[in-house]
């Protein structure tokens, strides 16, 4: 065991500062922050550190003999992505709670961490607080896992749930995420589902063993969501949550994408609100567990990195067993979805490929159809969805037969 | 890694059953189950075993060199001991279900497992299908650590569900609960809080460092639950749940103690009903986060012992780092809780000391005092609550002050 964690520590916002206070006050931790790197060393700060510990140079970390681990919590993807290849490459673990960078880049990381032997944590970077990475890797096996399913998303969650338990009007909910620490710099990654699209794609290469690069997978966002969506949601007795799952489907396959759903209150994730995550595990063995907390925020993050550079003084390391497996299931978008699409101009009904239209309900306030499409369809069509004045909720109940 | 593990499973009841299909079922184990060993091999069994299997005679598995893995899931403390010490001085690693025996022996558990090196794995033994146990050691810091507290006995827990929410009657939800297979074989283990205070021992080895033997900690089950109690509560809004809990008070301490509790609809454990069990972890950074599972029956204990035979293929263990610590809390029985007892003829208002009586009613039905009383004189007074017309419930809003 490493008797002290010297911390090489990139990135002091709400996330640094947290990890920074975190690590002060954690006695048993045995670990300390040495160097804190940042753009501008000059700039004046909430928290005072001794003198000599803010440098604007990496090398100051990068060539540091005594650091032996890297905490990388800047919030630029290009930056984290030079500061975790670099450190690999010099054989210096990094926790990181970039999950963009990840969720592009974590093929090449992986063989970055094989070639080089430097282990990377990313715990921090899926749901705050909740251990879900470390938990799908290390005690939800492959073959009972049939299903990831949450909020991963705190920020949406926050505004979602102001827009409906307290009526508030979606920008000045947006506003109250921002000022209270819950939404990234730019809002528009948490509200286009950007952000639980890349949490999903780490979470389902330890869930599943399978990389699936972001672009091949359907997202959409709250974005667009209208009164109108509200009302109609209040009046069938169901919230709007924007959701992340990968799903089993048949013995070789799994889908997974992000959207909107509508989630009735006899689901776990109804009751999660605000700028809390939750996530629903199913396996065949033990049903549906559920995890549940603090999403988003500069302290639940930093418990997570402080429990991820613990691991590390006990020489942890994700193995990634989940892909060495043979019977790895495959990605499909072929699988049909009930989906609701709230539309003003755009013409849905004529212009989505919908297999078979269920609803329809035209008025002066608004319209929607309700139909079955398949992923694969939607995916073709995002551009369509994306217009300002269409919105989309998946109807959760089942995954279609083709023959329904 | 270990290529194949190599069973020998010492049980064959509902759970060793389950253990024996799940791992048939789970592809990428690379587990399979070598020889079971039983008290009667020639007793009829539902699932059927390739010859020579089945052994009633435990040598057939300590004395096999092809044998790198023992589970035991056997329903019989002693026994469970005797497989245990001998397989860990024997150096053969061990999965265990029997959290009466685990929590009984746990300092002798370790330093066996210290001496000869073998590891000894047992998150089966606490809350089914739910890592408690894992979580604990390896993600949630003691620093930050304030609280675990939550429903850990599937059967009781089915019981008052069927009572509160069913209008059932006490003995026939028991009688169901046995049918189910929740139940243990002798029901008294999981009504007494028995069973719920073995796996709080355990959780808290695991939390915050500290072995605490069973006969310290304040314990009392839901035996003599009445329909005057279901009555009030109802009346009150609230739940009556049996709530095991480890609590840090003040910096140096901590306390623990097993208890009905009433619980309001606003509490995450209000939710947790029929066989689930639900364990709310509260920290300092991260507020509160909640897991929530499958807590009794076979499968879902099954696939947590097959998620321990896993970690084996990979080498885990648990470290216990936390009983290294310097600053470990003390156990304390120094506090006030606020309670409220049910009686008939004793005089609980007179023989139980309490430091204030807030509130008495008495009328034909039955009687109620509430009041301020210290856990220590709880526990001298455990022979008065456990007369079977006394009723006592925590009512938890806080811990208070000496002074209040």
């Amino acid at each position: 065991m490493n008797p002290t964690i010297n911390i090489g520590l990139f990135g002091f916002g709400v996330v640094g500062q947290s990890v920074y206070k975190v690590i002060a006050g954690a006695k048993n931790a045995h670990a300390r922050i040495r160097r804190i790197c940042v753009r501008d060393a000059s700039k004046p700060r909430a928290i005072a550190t001794p003198d000599g510990v803010l440098t604007d140079n990496p090398d100051r970390i990068f060539n540091d003999p005594d650091i032996n681990l890297i905490v990388e919590v800047v919030d630029d993807a290009r930056a984290s992505y030079r500061i975790v290849t670099t450190a690999l490459k010099r054989g210096i673990p990094v926790v990181s709670g970039s999950k963009a960078m990840i969720a592009a880049h974590l093929p090449e990381l992986i063989e970055l961490q094989q070639e080089y032997g430097a282990a990377l944590l990313y715990d921090a970077s899926s749901c705050g607080s909740i251990p879900v990475i470390r938990n799908l890797e290390e005690y939800y096996d492959n073959d009972l896992l049939l299903e990831v399913k949450g909020i991963l998303n705190g920020s949406s969650n926050y505004i979602l749930s102001r827009v409906f338990d307290h009526d508030e009007e979606y920008g000045h909910a947006l506003r109250k995420a921002q000022e209270a620490g819950f939404a990234e710099s730019d809002p528009t990654f948490d509200i286009s589902g950007m952000d639980s699209l890349y949490k999903l794609i780490i979470i389902t290469v330890h869930a599943l063993g399978v990389y699936v690069a972001p672009e091949r997978i359907f997202t959409c966002g709250i974005a667009d969501i209208h009164d109108f969506d509200i009302r109609y949601a209040r009046e069938k007795g169901v919230k709007i949550k924007l959701v992340a799952q990968v799903v089993k489907v048949g013995d070789a396959q799994f889908t997974m994408f992000v959207m909107p759903e509508f989630v009735a209150p006899s689901k776990y994730i109804y009751s999660v609100d605000n700028e809390y995550n939750g996530v629903v595990i199913r396996g065949e063995c033990y049903d549906r567990q559920f995890m549940f907390g603090k999403g988003a925020g500069g302290l639940p993050t930093a418990s997570s990195i402080l429990s991820d550079i613990m691991a590390r003084r006990h020489g942890y390391r994700y193995e990634y067993k989940k892909m060495g497996y043979i019977d790895r299931p495959e990605y499909t978008t072929d699988v049909l979805l009930r989906v609701y699409v709230h539309y003003k101009e755009t013409d849905v009904p004529s212009l989505l490929p919908f297999e078979r239209v269920r609803e329809m309900f035209v008025s002066e306030c608004g319209n929607y159809v309700i139909g079955d499409i398949s992923l694969g369809r939607l995916i073709e069509n995002r551009a369509l969805l994306d217009a300002p004045d269409v919105f989309a909720v998946n109807i959760p109940q089942f995954f279609l037969d083709k023959d329904d």
